[in-house]
Protein backbone atom coordinates (compact mmCIF):
# COMPACT_ATOMS: atom_id res chain seq x y z
CA UNK A 1 0.00 0.00 0.00
CA UNK A 2 1.38 3.64 -0.26
CA UNK A 3 0.84 5.61 2.90
CA UNK A 4 2.10 9.32 3.40
CA UNK A 5 3.68 9.91 6.93
CA UNK A 6 3.32 13.34 7.74
CA UNK A 7 6.23 14.32 10.16
CA UNK A 8 9.33 13.57 10.69
CA UNK A 9 9.86 13.25 14.07
CA UNK A 10 10.40 9.95 16.42
CA UNK A 11 7.26 8.98 15.69
CA UNK A 12 7.18 9.72 12.16
CA UNK A 13 10.13 7.88 11.66
CA UNK A 14 9.70 4.70 13.29
CA UNK A 15 6.25 4.46 12.13
CA UNK A 16 7.44 5.22 8.14
CA UNK A 17 10.64 2.75 8.87
CA UNK A 18 8.72 -0.03 10.28
CA UNK A 19 5.65 0.39 7.59
CA UNK A 20 8.67 0.38 4.45
CA UNK A 21 9.75 -2.89 6.17
CA UNK A 22 6.78 -4.87 6.07
CA UNK A 23 5.98 -4.19 2.56
CA UNK A 24 4.18 -0.54 2.38
CA UNK A 25 5.96 2.64 0.06
CA UNK A 26 6.05 5.56 2.61
CA UNK A 27 6.52 8.87 1.36
CA UNK A 28 7.48 11.19 4.31
CA UNK A 29 6.21 14.53 4.35
CA UNK A 30 7.79 18.28 6.28
CA UNK A 31 6.73 21.57 5.88
CA UNK A 32 9.14 22.00 2.33
CA UNK A 33 10.50 18.81 0.40
CA UNK A 34 13.91 18.31 0.75
CA UNK A 35 13.80 18.22 4.49
CA UNK A 36 17.59 16.80 6.18
CA UNK A 37 15.64 14.30 8.20
CA UNK A 38 13.17 12.80 5.94
CA UNK A 39 16.44 12.50 3.27
CA UNK A 40 18.28 11.10 5.61
CA UNK A 41 15.42 8.67 6.75
CA UNK A 42 14.32 8.34 3.02
CA UNK A 43 18.03 6.67 2.19
CA UNK A 44 18.47 4.89 5.29
CA UNK A 45 14.63 2.78 5.02
CA UNK A 46 15.87 2.13 1.24
CA UNK A 47 13.17 1.38 -1.28
CA UNK A 48 10.27 2.11 -0.87
CA UNK A 49 10.92 5.12 1.21
CA UNK A 50 10.63 9.01 -0.40
CA UNK A 51 10.18 12.02 1.08
CA UNK A 52 8.76 15.49 -0.10
CA UNK A 53 6.36 18.22 1.33
CA UNK A 54 3.48 17.51 3.45
CA UNK A 55 1.00 18.10 0.03
CA UNK A 56 3.15 14.77 -1.79
CA UNK A 57 3.45 12.83 1.26
CA UNK A 58 -0.42 13.06 1.38
CA UNK A 59 -1.27 13.54 -2.30
CA UNK A 60 0.80 10.13 -2.41
CA UNK A 61 -0.47 8.09 0.13
CA UNK A 62 -3.90 5.82 -0.10
CA UNK A 63 -3.53 6.04 3.52
CA UNK A 64 -2.16 9.63 4.92
CA UNK A 65 -0.92 8.94 8.75
CA UNK A 66 -0.61 13.03 10.87
CA UNK A 67 2.82 11.99 12.92
CA UNK A 68 3.32 16.18 13.53
CA UNK A 69 2.59 17.45 16.90
CA UNK A 70 -0.66 18.10 18.08
CA UNK A 71 0.28 21.60 18.25
CA UNK A 72 0.85 22.21 14.52
CA UNK A 73 -1.37 19.17 13.20
CA UNK A 74 -3.90 21.68 11.73
CA UNK A 75 -1.45 23.98 9.90
CA UNK A 76 0.23 20.34 8.41
CA UNK A 77 -3.00 19.25 6.88
CA UNK A 78 -3.68 22.91 5.88
CA UNK A 79 0.13 22.52 4.07
CA UNK A 80 -1.02 19.04 3.00
CA UNK A 81 -4.31 19.69 1.41
CA UNK A 82 -7.95 18.97 1.62
CA UNK A 83 -7.97 17.89 -1.65
CA UNK A 84 -4.93 15.26 -1.06
CA UNK A 85 -7.13 14.04 2.07
CA UNK A 86 -10.49 13.51 0.83
CA UNK A 87 -11.88 10.14 1.05
CA UNK A 88 -8.77 8.51 2.27
CA UNK A 89 -8.09 6.73 5.71
CA UNK A 90 -6.45 9.76 7.69
CA UNK A 91 -4.50 8.47 10.96
CA UNK A 92 -4.54 10.81 13.55
CA UNK A 93 -1.19 10.03 16.25
CA UNK A 94 -0.69 13.37 17.29
CA UNK A 95 -1.28 14.10 21.10
CA UNK A 96 -2.01 18.04 22.08
CA UNK A 97 1.45 18.25 24.12
CA UNK A 98 2.05 21.39 25.42
CA UNK A 99 5.81 21.75 26.97
CA UNK A 100 5.74 25.53 26.87
CA UNK A 101 4.69 26.13 30.12
CA UNK A 102 7.00 23.70 31.73
CA UNK A 103 6.68 20.25 32.98
CA UNK A 104 4.39 18.04 32.64
CA UNK A 105 3.34 19.53 30.03
CA UNK A 106 -0.25 20.38 29.18
CA UNK A 107 -2.93 19.66 26.72
CA UNK A 108 -3.51 22.49 24.07
CA UNK A 109 -6.58 21.32 23.81
CA UNK A 110 -8.79 19.22 26.03
CA UNK A 111 -12.35 18.35 27.43
CA UNK A 112 -14.49 19.95 25.55
CA UNK A 113 -12.53 19.12 22.44
CA UNK A 114 -9.55 17.15 21.06
CA UNK A 115 -7.30 17.60 18.15
CA UNK A 116 -8.81 14.28 16.58
CA UNK A 117 -11.85 15.92 16.29
CA UNK A 118 -11.02 19.22 15.24
CA UNK A 119 -9.22 17.05 12.15
CA UNK A 120 -12.00 15.33 11.37
CA UNK A 121 -14.23 18.58 11.60
CA UNK A 122 -11.85 20.30 9.49
CA UNK A 123 -12.13 17.83 6.84
CA UNK A 124 -14.84 16.08 6.34
CA UNK A 125 -14.57 14.17 3.87
CA UNK A 126 -11.50 12.67 5.03
CA UNK A 127 -11.61 9.32 6.99
CA UNK A 128 -10.16 10.24 10.20
CA UNK A 129 -8.97 7.22 12.81
CA UNK A 130 -7.27 8.17 15.87
CA UNK A 131 -4.99 5.62 16.62
CA UNK A 132 -1.19 4.96 18.72
CA UNK A 133 -1.18 8.17 20.47
CA UNK A 134 -1.35 6.61 24.06
CA UNK A 135 2.18 4.18 23.27
CA UNK A 136 5.35 5.42 22.36
CA UNK A 137 6.98 5.03 19.48
CA UNK A 138 8.81 1.95 20.33
CA UNK A 139 5.67 0.10 21.00
CA UNK A 140 3.55 1.37 18.39
CA UNK A 141 5.90 -1.15 15.92
CA UNK A 142 6.98 -3.53 18.10
CA UNK A 143 4.11 -4.44 20.45
CA UNK A 144 5.58 -7.30 21.35
CA UNK A 145 8.43 -6.01 23.62
CA UNK A 146 5.78 -6.19 26.24
CA UNK A 147 5.24 -9.63 28.00
CA UNK A 148 1.87 -9.34 28.91
CA UNK A 149 -1.01 -8.16 26.22
CA UNK A 150 -1.46 -4.45 26.02
CA UNK A 151 -4.24 -2.90 24.27
CA UNK A 152 -3.91 -0.68 21.14
CA UNK A 153 -6.70 1.56 21.37
CA UNK A 154 -8.69 3.49 18.25
CA UNK A 155 -11.81 5.23 17.48
CA UNK A 156 -13.29 6.83 14.49
CA UNK A 157 -16.69 7.58 12.83
CA UNK A 158 -15.89 5.23 9.67
CA UNK A 159 -16.04 1.52 10.49
CA UNK A 160 -14.34 0.88 7.37
CA UNK A 161 -11.62 3.10 8.19
CA UNK A 162 -11.03 1.48 11.84
CA UNK A 163 -11.07 -1.93 10.24
CA UNK A 164 -8.05 -0.35 7.52
CA UNK A 165 -6.34 0.84 10.49
CA UNK A 166 -6.41 -2.56 12.53
CA UNK A 167 -5.38 -4.17 9.65
CA UNK A 168 -2.65 -2.33 9.34
CA UNK A 169 -1.83 -2.71 13.24
CA UNK A 170 -2.18 -6.40 12.64
CA UNK A 171 0.81 -5.65 10.05
CA UNK A 172 2.78 -4.11 12.63
CA UNK A 173 2.19 -6.89 14.99
CA UNK A 174 -0.62 -5.83 16.79
CA UNK A 175 -2.54 -9.01 18.05
CA UNK A 176 -6.36 -8.57 16.88
CA UNK A 177 -7.57 -9.19 20.12
CA UNK A 178 -5.81 -6.23 21.59
CA UNK A 179 -7.29 -3.81 19.38
CA UNK A 180 -10.15 -1.93 20.97
CA UNK A 181 -12.66 0.22 19.16
CA UNK A 182 -13.27 3.35 21.55
CA UNK A 183 -16.34 4.60 19.20
CA UNK A 184 -16.55 7.92 17.21
CA UNK A 185 -14.13 10.40 16.70
CA UNK A 186 -15.47 12.11 20.21
CA UNK A 187 -13.58 9.08 21.66
CA UNK A 188 -10.29 11.00 20.93
CA UNK A 189 -10.86 13.51 23.71
CA UNK A 190 -10.82 10.14 25.94
CA UNK A 191 -7.38 8.98 24.12
CA UNK A 192 -5.69 12.64 24.16
CA UNK A 193 -6.20 13.09 28.08
CA UNK A 194 -5.23 9.83 29.05
CA UNK A 195 -1.39 11.34 27.91
CA UNK A 196 -1.13 12.73 31.84
CA UNK A 197 -2.13 8.88 32.65
CA UNK A 198 0.46 7.59 30.46
CA UNK A 199 3.15 10.33 31.59
CA UNK A 200 2.25 9.82 35.27
CA UNK A 201 2.85 5.67 34.46
CA UNK A 202 5.65 5.82 32.65
CA UNK A 203 6.98 7.22 35.70
CA UNK A 204 5.80 5.33 37.99
CA UNK A 205 7.40 2.22 36.42
CA UNK A 206 10.59 3.43 34.69
CA UNK A 207 9.22 2.42 31.32
CA UNK A 208 8.52 4.23 28.41
CA UNK A 209 7.61 1.08 27.26
CA UNK A 210 4.26 1.26 29.57
CA UNK A 211 0.81 0.62 28.50
CA UNK A 212 -2.19 -0.93 29.72
CA UNK A 213 -4.42 -3.77 29.94
CA UNK A 214 -8.03 -3.21 29.53
CA UNK A 215 -9.13 -6.01 32.47
CA UNK A 216 -12.90 -6.85 32.89
CA UNK A 217 -14.56 -9.33 34.93
CA UNK A 218 -15.90 -12.54 33.13
CA UNK A 219 -19.68 -12.60 32.22
CA UNK A 220 -21.94 -13.83 34.63
CA UNK B 1 -9.89 2.54 63.18
CA UNK B 2 -12.60 5.15 63.08
CA UNK B 3 -13.26 6.47 59.86
CA UNK B 4 -15.13 9.77 58.23
CA UNK B 5 -17.06 9.12 54.76
CA UNK B 6 -18.15 12.40 53.64
CA UNK B 7 -21.06 11.92 51.17
CA UNK B 8 -23.83 9.86 50.57
CA UNK B 9 -24.09 8.21 47.28
CA UNK B 10 -23.28 5.17 46.15
CA UNK B 11 -19.03 5.93 46.13
CA UNK B 12 -19.98 6.89 50.32
CA UNK B 13 -22.03 4.32 51.14
CA UNK B 14 -20.63 1.42 49.31
CA UNK B 15 -17.51 2.18 50.74
CA UNK B 16 -18.58 2.86 54.06
CA UNK B 17 -20.06 -0.24 54.31
CA UNK B 18 -17.16 -2.32 53.48
CA UNK B 19 -15.32 -0.49 55.75
CA UNK B 20 -17.91 -1.44 58.49
CA UNK B 21 -18.05 -4.74 57.23
CA UNK B 22 -14.40 -5.49 57.72
CA UNK B 23 -14.22 -4.31 61.16
CA UNK B 24 -14.28 0.02 61.35
CA UNK B 25 -16.35 2.19 62.84
CA UNK B 26 -17.80 4.78 60.23
CA UNK B 27 -19.61 8.16 60.66
CA UNK B 28 -21.42 8.90 57.40
CA UNK B 29 -21.66 12.43 56.93
CA UNK B 30 -23.84 14.88 55.04
CA UNK B 31 -24.77 18.76 54.95
CA UNK B 32 -27.10 17.88 57.66
CA UNK B 33 -27.03 15.18 60.48
CA UNK B 34 -30.47 13.19 59.79
CA UNK B 35 -29.83 13.27 56.22
CA UNK B 36 -32.57 10.15 55.04
CA UNK B 37 -30.02 8.16 53.11
CA UNK B 38 -27.41 8.46 55.53
CA UNK B 39 -29.60 7.37 58.24
CA UNK B 40 -31.06 4.27 56.26
CA UNK B 41 -27.32 3.30 55.86
CA UNK B 42 -26.63 3.21 58.96
CA UNK B 43 -29.25 1.13 60.20
CA UNK B 44 -28.27 -1.30 57.83
CA UNK B 45 -24.66 -1.13 57.90
CA UNK B 46 -25.08 -2.15 62.13
CA UNK B 47 -22.85 -1.81 64.31
CA UNK B 48 -20.20 0.76 64.23
CA UNK B 49 -21.72 3.02 61.73
CA UNK B 50 -22.97 6.31 62.47
CA UNK B 51 -24.21 8.91 60.70
CA UNK B 52 -23.70 13.10 60.80
CA UNK B 53 -23.07 16.37 59.68
CA UNK B 54 -20.09 16.53 57.48
CA UNK B 55 -18.22 18.19 60.29
CA UNK B 56 -19.62 15.21 62.59
CA UNK B 57 -17.95 12.58 60.40
CA UNK B 58 -14.57 14.26 59.73
CA UNK B 59 -14.29 15.20 63.56
CA UNK B 60 -14.89 11.82 63.94
CA UNK B 61 -12.70 9.96 61.63
CA UNK B 62 -9.06 9.42 62.16
CA UNK B 63 -8.83 8.81 58.44
CA UNK B 64 -11.51 10.97 56.25
CA UNK B 65 -12.62 9.72 52.64
CA UNK B 66 -13.91 12.22 50.76
CA UNK B 67 -16.58 10.50 48.33
CA UNK B 68 -18.52 13.97 47.18
CA UNK B 69 -19.03 14.86 43.78
CA UNK B 70 -15.62 16.66 42.67
CA UNK B 71 -17.88 19.67 41.91
CA UNK B 72 -19.20 20.14 45.62
CA UNK B 73 -16.09 18.37 47.56
CA UNK B 74 -14.11 22.03 48.74
CA UNK B 75 -18.01 23.29 49.92
CA UNK B 76 -18.35 20.03 51.57
CA UNK B 77 -14.66 20.08 53.23
CA UNK B 78 -15.86 23.86 54.13
CA UNK B 79 -18.59 22.21 55.87
CA UNK B 80 -16.34 20.05 57.39
CA UNK B 81 -14.03 22.47 58.59
CA UNK B 82 -10.42 22.83 58.87
CA UNK B 83 -9.87 21.83 62.54
CA UNK B 84 -11.66 18.20 61.77
CA UNK B 85 -9.20 17.65 58.54
CA UNK B 86 -5.71 18.79 60.02
CA UNK B 87 -3.08 15.90 60.54
CA UNK B 88 -5.41 13.65 58.89
CA UNK B 89 -4.90 11.50 55.67
CA UNK B 90 -8.05 12.89 53.53
CA UNK B 91 -8.61 10.40 50.85
CA UNK B 92 -10.30 12.06 47.73
CA UNK B 93 -12.41 9.91 45.54
CA UNK B 94 -14.19 12.30 43.83
CA UNK B 95 -14.29 13.22 40.37
CA UNK B 96 -15.45 16.82 38.98
CA UNK B 97 -17.61 15.23 36.42
CA UNK B 98 -19.98 18.16 34.98
CA UNK B 99 -22.99 16.56 33.55
CA UNK B 100 -24.92 19.80 32.75
CA UNK B 101 -23.76 20.28 29.43
CA UNK B 102 -24.95 17.01 28.44
CA UNK B 103 -23.46 13.87 28.23
CA UNK B 104 -20.71 13.02 27.82
CA UNK B 105 -19.44 14.69 30.80
CA UNK B 106 -16.89 17.18 30.85
CA UNK B 107 -14.63 17.57 34.22
CA UNK B 108 -15.09 21.18 35.73
CA UNK B 109 -11.34 21.29 36.51
CA UNK B 110 -8.28 19.65 34.26
CA UNK B 111 -5.21 20.18 32.28
CA UNK B 112 -3.53 23.19 34.81
CA UNK B 113 -5.55 21.65 37.79
CA UNK B 114 -7.10 18.92 39.80
CA UNK B 115 -9.83 18.66 42.87
CA UNK B 116 -7.22 16.45 43.93
CA UNK B 117 -4.46 19.45 44.34
CA UNK B 118 -7.07 21.95 45.03
CA UNK B 119 -7.86 20.38 48.15
CA UNK B 120 -4.16 20.00 49.44
CA UNK B 121 -3.93 23.67 48.46
CA UNK B 122 -6.90 24.48 50.63
CA UNK B 123 -6.05 22.06 53.65
CA UNK B 124 -2.60 22.38 53.60
CA UNK B 125 -2.60 20.44 56.96
CA UNK B 126 -3.94 17.17 55.50
CA UNK B 127 -2.54 15.12 54.41
CA UNK B 128 -4.17 14.18 50.52
CA UNK B 129 -4.10 11.06 48.95
CA UNK B 130 -5.64 10.76 45.89
CA UNK B 131 -7.47 6.81 45.41
CA UNK B 132 -10.24 4.75 43.86
CA UNK B 133 -11.19 7.39 41.93
CA UNK B 134 -10.39 5.63 38.42
CA UNK B 135 -12.63 2.60 38.78
CA UNK B 136 -16.41 2.23 40.00
CA UNK B 137 -18.01 1.78 43.92
CA UNK B 138 -18.54 -2.17 43.13
CA UNK B 139 -14.57 -2.43 42.06
CA UNK B 140 -12.96 -0.08 44.87
CA UNK B 141 -14.22 -2.72 47.29
CA UNK B 142 -14.29 -5.97 45.50
CA UNK B 143 -11.30 -5.93 42.90
CA UNK B 144 -11.32 -9.82 42.94
CA UNK B 145 -13.79 -9.49 40.94
CA UNK B 146 -12.17 -9.24 37.57
CA UNK B 147 -10.25 -12.40 36.53
CA UNK B 148 -7.03 -10.89 35.54
CA UNK B 149 -4.87 -8.65 38.08
CA UNK B 150 -6.07 -4.64 37.35
CA UNK B 151 -4.43 -1.66 39.41
CA UNK B 152 -5.60 0.92 42.33
CA UNK B 153 -3.82 4.13 41.62
CA UNK B 154 -2.59 6.53 44.46
CA UNK B 155 -1.26 9.86 44.88
CA UNK B 156 0.07 12.10 47.76
CA UNK B 157 2.60 14.24 48.96
CA UNK B 158 3.19 12.27 52.18
CA UNK B 159 4.45 8.78 51.93
CA UNK B 160 3.38 7.85 55.19
CA UNK B 161 -0.53 8.45 54.59
CA UNK B 162 -0.15 6.90 51.06
CA UNK B 163 1.30 3.57 53.28
CA UNK B 164 -1.72 4.08 55.12
CA UNK B 165 -3.80 4.24 52.41
CA UNK B 166 -2.51 1.32 50.75
CA UNK B 167 -2.97 -0.85 54.01
CA UNK B 168 -6.88 0.19 53.72
CA UNK B 169 -6.54 -0.84 49.97
CA UNK B 170 -5.39 -4.09 51.02
CA UNK B 171 -8.33 -4.39 53.84
CA UNK B 172 -10.49 -4.02 51.19
CA UNK B 173 -9.02 -6.92 49.41
CA UNK B 174 -6.43 -4.99 46.83
CA UNK B 175 -3.43 -7.39 46.49
CA UNK B 176 -0.57 -4.89 47.42
CA UNK B 177 1.50 -5.36 44.14
CA UNK B 178 -1.64 -3.67 42.37
CA UNK B 179 -1.52 -1.05 44.15
CA UNK B 180 0.66 1.67 42.04
CA UNK B 181 1.87 5.34 43.62
CA UNK B 182 2.01 7.90 41.05
CA UNK B 183 4.33 10.18 42.55
CA UNK B 184 2.68 13.62 44.12
CA UNK B 185 -0.73 14.63 44.41
CA UNK B 186 -0.58 16.40 41.24
CA UNK B 187 -1.01 13.01 39.93
CA UNK B 188 -4.45 13.87 40.54
CA UNK B 189 -4.79 15.49 37.20
CA UNK B 190 -4.03 12.24 35.75
CA UNK B 191 -6.45 10.31 37.74
CA UNK B 192 -8.99 12.94 36.91
CA UNK B 193 -7.91 13.06 33.18
CA UNK B 194 -8.40 9.65 32.87
CA UNK B 195 -12.27 9.70 33.67
CA UNK B 196 -13.42 10.07 29.45
CA UNK B 197 -10.97 7.08 29.06
CA UNK B 198 -12.39 5.05 31.68
CA UNK B 199 -16.03 5.74 30.66
CA UNK B 200 -15.42 5.06 26.70
CA UNK B 201 -13.80 1.84 27.87
CA UNK B 202 -16.99 1.22 29.92
CA UNK B 203 -18.93 1.54 27.14
CA UNK B 204 -16.46 -0.12 24.83
CA UNK B 205 -16.42 -3.62 27.17
CA UNK B 206 -20.10 -2.87 28.72
CA UNK B 207 -19.05 -3.53 31.92
CA UNK B 208 -18.96 -0.29 34.46
CA UNK B 209 -16.34 -2.66 36.21
CA UNK B 210 -13.80 -2.52 34.06
CA UNK B 211 -10.50 -1.44 35.04
CA UNK B 212 -6.83 -1.36 33.66
CA UNK B 213 -3.82 -3.76 34.13
CA UNK B 214 0.03 -1.73 33.88
CA UNK B 215 2.11 -3.64 31.51
CA UNK B 216 5.96 -2.92 31.37
CA UNK B 217 8.24 -5.64 28.97
CA UNK B 218 10.42 -7.69 31.40
CA UNK B 219 13.43 -5.96 32.76
CA UNK B 220 16.44 -6.37 30.01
Amino acid sequence: MRIGVLGTGVVGQTLAGKLVQVGHEVTMGSRQAGNEKALAWAAAAGDGAHEGSFADAAGFGEVVINATGGMVSLDALAAAGAGNLAGKVLIDVSNPLDFSKGMPPTLSVCNTDSVGEQIQRAYPDARVVKAFNTVNAGVMVDPGQAAAPHNLFICGNDGAAKAQVAGLALSLGWPAEDILDLGDIAGSRAMEMYLPMWLRLASATGSWQVNVKVVTPPPA
